[in-house]
């Protein structure tokens, strides 16, 4: 099957001159570029945008397959067999029912009024012991007593869930991580304050989740315990079994962890017998208010 | 690396008798069956379960590598090295801080309180064009318009981001369906009303995705709409190419659609130029009504 309703990509016959344009008239969020109804500007746009002559491709994002049709396929606007009759009735099934696409979808900004903060990311980073976890815990906690809405993306829950297909070789456990940044992407997206406690030890992965969101609405906060303090810690004892040589490539003993260079919260052990996870959890609550994320 | 930390399997030599068990010490959600901190009585329990001979098997779920360990790494507990002395410090720190597992997290009734509503996921699956997406729109402007929050996934955001690695084959197809699902369910779990729409034709697919929810949680919308009346409104004028061979596979021409037989909402075509996705959607907010989401 081909499910073009998700969206359709039509593009030039080069790669080259290929640029996607969304016609599907599935709603889209605030973030997305493009309107969800078919937009005349936006064809004719691509339309100038097509070669003059040869092939044009469409890519069915949700369907199975890339078809070929040649350009008399498309009626002059470039719109794909009857298309342009039907702008019409997209238009007209807007009208009767009050809904065009660009004043259909609650956005961003109206769920945020509604939750009365702004929706990002809290992405906690550190190795493991560290404290990441009391950390994630003891910000919910608060931001509730707050009145504020929060969401823990840990690798646990995901690991059985949505990436459960994944391995453990190094390009699944990169996978696992873009993906809690793709999902963290969409909570913030819905408003939510979002938290995700991963180890994420490469600077590369964890760059590639902050790319993205928008900036500033990505909050690196870098747990930054010494090796040492999390080995004495060592809740599970792996670190015993990591140094025993029982397992191999354990970030910190023989994987490294690329510690950050430009976390916008470092959070740094005291040097106590146990540092207070609230503590460190109000730090990152300052920087949210002083940030405005509390407030819509 | 290892990431131990965002969550540990110890599990028996055999994978007849492997059997998971959480020790990660990361938060998860309320709907994870066990709590994040090492609880004696789960190791025990693991313990009775492991052979009494023979090599244990720790996997990382965010780590890299299967590691075998002999049993005389573990001790009389079925703990991993030092993890018995190791359950008292985590006791230490939970004391200090007033956070221990069971109830550090904020759960998804205390979300729901504070959202005034309860987390669910709302799947429409219809044909192309059978108007998913308008009803989809329209249900989040009458929800937010009550004050509710609610999160539109469709195909289209999420094969820009999460699913962008996913081609048109028949499995990706699936995992396409498969990860909307589970994100769906995570957004459920964070209190929010989640609305997915995608043309989801095949049963198995939507049917998995309903087993992820707790019962009565996923509601599936059925855009009962005739083929002809899809075919006639052609938005994009794909049915089209699909009718002269121009597409192949395309859902409701050369490919089945699977209607479903159970759903809880079916919203019929009432023979209209164009139905009203906003009376459509007020059916579903009645049905929302009636099973109280719309409420803590």
């Amino acid at each position: 099957m081909i499910a073009i309703g998700e969206r359709s990509a039509l593009a030039g016959g080069t790669p080259s001159s290929s640029r996607g344009l969304g016609i599907g008239s599935e709603p889209r969020s605030s973030s997305s570029p493009k309107p969800g109804f078919v937009a005349l500007s936006d064809l004719g746009s691509v339309n100038s945008r097509l070669s003059s002559k040869g092939s044009i491709r469409i890519e069915a994002m949700e369907g199975s397959r890339t078809v070929t049709v040649s350009e008399t396929d498309l009626n002059t606007n470039g719109h794909a067999g009857n298309l342009g009759k039907n702008q019409s009735l997209l238009s007209s099934i807007g009208n009767s029912t009050n809904i065009k696409w660009h004043e259909c979808s609650v956005n961003k900004v109206e769920r945020q009024k509604l939750l009365k903060q702004k929706g990002c990311v809290i992405w906690i980073t550190g190795l493991s012991a560290s404290g990441k976890s009391s950390v994630a815990c003891a910000l919910s906690q608060i931001l509730h007593r707050r009145g504020k809405l929060s969401y823990i993306l840990d690798g646990d829950n995901v690991r059985h869930g949505l990436n459960r297909d994944l391995s453990f070789k190094a390009e699944d456990r990169a996978e696992n991580i873009r993906r809690v940044g793709e999902v963290a992407k969409l909570f913030a997206d819905a408003g939510v304050i979002c938290i995700a406690s991963l180890i994420s030890p490469y600077k590369r992965d964890r760059d590639a989740c902050r790319a993205l969101l928008p900036d500033g609405d990505f909050i690196e906060v870098f747990m930054d315990v010494p090796l040492q303090v999390c080995e004495e810690r060592d809740p599970k004892g792996l670190y015993k079994l990591a140094r025993a040589g029982k397992i191999k490539g354990f970030t910190g003993i023989d994987d490294p962890y690329e510690a950050p260079l430009n976390s916008e919260i470092v959070l740094t052990h005291k040097g106590g017998d146990c540092d207070s996870p609230i503590e460190m959890a109000e730090e990152v609550i300052s920087y949210l208010e002083e940030k405005g994320f509390l407030r819509a």
